[in-house]
């Protein structure tokens, strides 16, 4: 149930030594069409990886053929040297396939500011390249994990139609490791204008409303390829709606994984004038450090949820704002509401409610706490 | 060497039981005049405390007779009834010093979201108005402090005249505790548009540029209070200059004295285009919770200092940015510079240049690094 369950995909990983560990780090999947309509999201952060300036470009023509992944080091922040490795990679990718470089999308994870070992990049596309097969999307799953405890997959069936997708760690969940990578693939037809906008939709709902630590990674990409091998196509709607579901399964699965953490956090933010104005507030809570040790303390500080609220520019008035934990509202009209003993912040799940009251709109942001793991495990992570 | 070395100004502090462990936590500072020109900056922060609401209109006509502070409890977020406190109180102090409770600033800090004991604040107040005395500041500083380690005090001799300060906290440093307090006399003769002026000016400079985990706090307040007594008046100018160093010298106190920081960040941004560019990356950067781990791991992760600066507007080039700790140039043109080997970040005090190579601009923002210590301080203090 992975990237090769919609027809007309191969895929495959292997162990080519770029980590330490001897793990799988090098991953192909491969689109063998009839289409090669692909869309592709990534990082809006300004300083990028060099596999993601080489992705830009090949994404022009919003047509893709295939995509090589890899793990053990992003490749960014390498300069000159560092794109050529990028490069290099996809014309390999391209002659093993008899395809054009530029119809090869290249994804990279892993410690920034040092070049990738290109020899064994080059011997571990070599490898993947023979082992491709319409069963190798685990493989491929596999070796993109970087701290990852398991693996991301999911597939989702339309009519007549079905979507599949894997994705690693982290983005904006742990950048230490640099990137969220996520490639989906369908076996729809549809067109690079359907593709484009289902994939900027489903994104913004889910991937873009994850919020883990409030940093924005160098390398983050979603990528979605259609093959159209099931002959269906099915209204951009329909198309847009299974995407969307896809995305955030695969969402929630990263969520669930993010490093060090203990509580997944959901902020709901409602009764906005705006939607942006729902999300800069949910953003503000989830990006308060202060908020997020409380949530690891177990103690449920709905004072720090209002003190964050109050830095945005959001519309409410602050003496009107209610907040609740798990359904309980601790705070009402900006003042002590139900007791705080009514709340148990024991689960991983918390639900945060924050009532704007300043008109009908509404937004989730997800988010983690910051624990003392998350302190150790990102300050050891490259010494 | 504190506030009450400036003439013209009584102090006191006294323990009033607000604080479960019997420290002092009411102060009282009171300008005797002949002036009763005053300044203030509060929290930008849109959801703010009683005692910060209250303090804006004393504020409104810039005169003021006198502050009184408590410590363990921020009556914030406590409704019609804290506001009810913040104004008792004032009317307490007002009736005792024969003023007008529109001349009383009050300020509190502790814990958001519970009501202050107004008994024991009331028998606080009553208790400092007896113990007012013109070498009181050192008793007034201590009964502010939260956290604190230490109490924070300075005094400048300007020609003719002197400027005395106490600081508390905290403030973005660690709003956990709700507040940076900072009460600054001076016994120079200035109008209200010189203090208002150079007060601003220096809290720009200054506690402005002090970022310690990105968090706004609910109490924030910085008074100066000049009574005149000197006889001097200074030019706008060396008033200035001197009230700069004053903030400066409680800015680097508040900076040493933050809660968990193992080290000082000094980071400096350079040839930026506009002063509000060099802001923005500072910033970032410092907000950064992977740069902030990193500098906890003694790691000169220069990596995350890129990806924080590529989330802003300002302008530069990526490809050409420059990053030094404690002067090693380790990034060069976005790409790896000198070796990582030369730096050490054993000592506390930790120096990042970031070059934008864009203009001519520069601006500095201290912050502290992110450790195991503010995850348990801040995930444990209500609980």
């Amino acid at each position: 149930m992975t990237v090769t369950t919609p027809r007309g995909f191969r895929a495959g990983g292997v162990a080519a030594g770029l980590k330490a560990s001897g793990r799988p780090d090098v991953a192909l999947v491969v689109n063998d069409g009839p289409s090669d309509v692909a869309a592709a999201v990534f990082t809006a952060n300004r300083c990028k990886a060099n596999p993601v300036l080489w992705s830009e470009q090949v994404m022009a023509d919003r047509r893709a053929r295939a995509v090589v992944l890899n793990s053990g080091g992003a490749n960014c922040y390498t300069g000159p040297q560092g794109f050529q490795t990028t490069h290099a990679s996809a014309e390999l990718v391209a002659g093993k396939l008899g395809i054009g470089a530029v119809d090869v999308v290249v994804c990279s994870t892993g410690l920034i500011g040092e070049q990738l070992d290109r020899a064994a990049l080059t011997s571990g596309i070599d490898a993947v390249t023979e082992r491709l097969s319409g069963s190798g999307g685990e493989a491929a799953a596999e070796a993109i994990m970087t701290t990852d405890t398991r693996s991301k997959q999911v597939v989702r069936q339309g009519s007549g139609f079905a979507i599949g997708g894997m994705a690693k760690g982290a983005g904006m969940l742990a950048p230490a490791l640099a990137t969220m990578l996520v490639v989906i693939t369908t076996d729809a037809e549809i067109d690079a204008d359907t593709a484009e906008g289902a994939l900027r939709a489903a994104t913004r709902a889910t991937f873009d409303r994850l919020d883990s630590d409030g940093c924005m990674s160098t390398n983050d990409t979603v990528l979605l390829m259609a093959s159209g091998a099931s002959g269906t196509s099915p209204e951009a709607g329909e198309f847009t709606a299974l995407l969307t579901e896809v995305c955030h399964d695969l969402a929630q699965q990263l969520l669930g994984d993010a490093e060090g953490a203990e509580h997944d956090i959901t902020i709901e933010v409602r009764n906005a004038a705006t939607e942006d104005d729902a999300l800069a507030v949910g953003r503000a809570v989830a990006r308060s450090n202060l908020f997020k040790t409380a949530v690891y303390g177990k103690d449920p500080n709905w004072g720090r949820i209002l003190a964050a609220a109050g830095t945005t520019e959001a519309a409410f008035d602050p003496g009107a704002l209610d907040v609740a934990f798990n359904g309980v509202w601790i705070c009402r009209d900006g003042a002590p509401g139900d007791s705080r003993d009514k709340v148990d912040l024991s689960a991983r799940a918390v639900e945060v409610t924050v009532d704007l009251k300043a008109g009908t709109e509404s937004a989730t942001i997800w988010t983690n706490d910051l624990t003392v793991a998350y302190v150790h495990e990102n300050s050891a992570y490259s010494t």
